[in-house]
């Protein structure tokens, strides 16, 4: 198998107005890729999306985003695992280039949700519950992750007042990144006063709902060598790993046990031979702040139960022991869903390439990035190094 | 890179009424596909379907099927090319196995279509055309084909009582699959009888909406060499390609000359190391006869303007030169669309296996399976050869 590299990296703003159609953000995202890694075309086009056909009527995005990015006749195909989708069409690139099947590839993610009713988009999202025990009976992401939330405290005997480590420290990152979709600090007061839509679970626990596209282009060791002597910063993926468990909660052995992540970040660490000790930012999938607190546990930064501890004592913060949504995540960034999982992967590249300006993370030099479907039905990590 | 073997096969009978739920069809046709190659389990699942977010409110058929089927927590995830959904979730398998990322994989396509109404489930096909300038403006897939069977007329003189060679053989294969959906022959008088729905396309010029799934298990050739030991048909798929094209018609340089389909048949042969004339059989996408004759004539067993004398000589019949659509093809084995191009797969993989009953072609080595989505923006080629 050859290594696969990150070549290059492209996104739009993320946004909450429709200001750029579904053609014109894909192809902004991969033209901008294409770009940065300096190549005209590539062998495919991979594309995480989880309901344009829905709320688009746009489906097969995989050949429509490579006509509209000047990629015509390419192979090209759409993934779709839920808010999972970005990362598991970075999985299917890595692979295509790790089997010596193209020299390189584009992954990307698109998502455009902010043109259609609250209540049409929320219904949209909760397809990625399983639907005839859960979406069909009212339940919506915000309701599912409020249940996780309210066993944890329960389990833990921890109040909701102490999750809002995570939705500050994205705030403020998201101040640096001009691609976030916030731009606005958010403290504790700030937090404790935000209003309590499903139980426990406050506004600022929860991700907006947005537009996004980004895109990566990924190449084998012959293109990232070309790179690397075009002066270009090059970033290894050493691991990409996909882990799967029920999409009910119902079926869940212990709600607060994510067993597909689990399977996902193990192997991520065995294939890149590396540990929690080794990992200098995570990427980590913050649609709800109980997200962000079970997947810091499972990665093996914080014991079971004390996930909220790291992110009070500020060890997520950029300058912590380990920094966590470093431009934003998709708290402050944005959860444009396709995408999410791509943009975490550029942002994870920056740091590596010291390109994340003001945001930058001194001497990072691996980076873990995990996209999460529906309530952790679908688990996708990978781990990305420096290579100069 | 390791050579990629079909070692299992299974489906549930197409249908017109909502017999099996989703999760019952995708449960079955992966099982029976899994008891078929002797296996407890597989290391990933890949599953195509177009519009289960749209029409059943459950996306994230991955994780979901991996469930149903007591896979649960492999890497499983669910790929969109529109009606190409199927094949291109077989090609991310045929990937996953040849570049030595799993011994073993499923990769499955199920679709459920019946239960909405016609104007919806028309209007959700429709999402497989370039939205912005056909589906929107009021295009279906029934009047983009007449367009191009207008088109195909004008060109070569032709008349549209001409095409019915293909949906007559279809029909009359159909009989001996007991997984079709129609088991009724139509005879020339019929075909001619039967109204113009568009323009001069017919009703049996057009494929059924229906429901499905089926599914192949894939393995490597340590995984073939044990099935073969066990005294089971091996089948080596030995060609997986893809081309793409504008969804839109109005941007394509010639509505007649389909460029995602000369790639990906091109790319097919060269890898296989075969041409037209090595072909026993061919699985096409006939989900208008003009599909048909278009494919026919794009892998040269026919001349540009000829395809449909093909069907009427007789020549695609089981016992002619090129035998096609062996199993009914979509036309009336049935089109459940994200499954139809697994359907094809194993419909090929019975044939060279010898195991296709009554429909059973004499001493088939090498057969070739297309799948198309949209009028052509992704088409998806795989060659298959027996090894026994």
């Amino acid at each position: 198998m050859s290594d696969v590299y990150i070549i290059g990296a492209g996104q739009v703003p993320v946004t909450r107005e429709a200001v750029q159609s579904l053609r014109e953000m894909s192809a902004t995202a991969v033209t901008n890729a294409l770009k940065d890694a300096n190549v005209e075309t590539v062998g495919a086009l991979y594309i995480g999306n989880m309901i344009s056909g829905r709320l688009c009527s746009q489906n097969q995005l995989g050949a429509f985003t490579a006509m509209a990015a000047g990629l015509r006749g390419i192979e090209a195909v759409s993934v779709e695992a839920a808010c999972g989708s970005g990362a598991a069409a970075a999985r299917w690139g890595f692979m295509a280039v790790s089997g010596g099947f193209h020299d390189s590839v584009v992954v990307a993610g698109i998502e455009m949700m902010t043109h259609m009713s609250r209540e049409e988009t929320t219904t949209a999202l909760a397809t990625a519950s399983d639907w005839e025990a859960e979406g069909a009976l009212g339940e919506t992401f915000v309701s599912l992750n409020s249940k996780i939330m309210s066993a944890y405290m329960a389990k833990y005997g921890i109040s909701g007042d102490a999750f809002g480590g995570f939705p500050i420290t994205a705030h403020e990152n998201a101040c640096g990144n001009p691609n976030a979709l916030f731009h606005k600090r958010i403290d504790n007061e700030a937090y404790l006063k935000s209003a309590h839509i499903n139980g426990p679970l406050r506004l600022f626990d929860a991700s907006p709902i947005c537009n996004g596209s980004a895109a990566l282009v990924l190449g084998n060791r012959k293109m990232a060598l070309a790179a690397q002597r075009a002066g270009k910063p090059v970033v290894q993926i050493t691991a990409s790993a996909m882990g799967t468990d029920s999409l009910g909660l119902r079926e869940r052995h212990d709600q607060l046990v994510l067993e597909g992540m689990r399977r996902s970040v193990q192997a991520a660490y065995t294939q890149a031979g590396v540990g929690p000790d080794d990992i200098d930012l995570f990427e980590l999938h913050d649609a709800y702040s109980i997200m962000a607190t079970l997947s810091v546990e499972m990665a093996g930064f914080a014991e079971p139960g004390k996930g909220t501890w790291l992110a009070r004592d500020g060890d997520i913060r950029r300058d912590g022991r380990i920094p966590i949504c470093t431009m934003g995540g998709l708290k402050a960034r944005g959860h444009p869903v396709g995408a999410s999982g791509i943009y975490q992967m550029v942002e994870a590249y920056h740091q590596l390439a010291e390109r994340a300006g003001e945001n930058q993370i001194a001497n990072a030099r691996i980076a873990m990035a995990q996209n999460i479907g529906g309530t952790g039905a679908t688990v996708v990590t990978h781990i990305l190094e420096r290579t100069h």
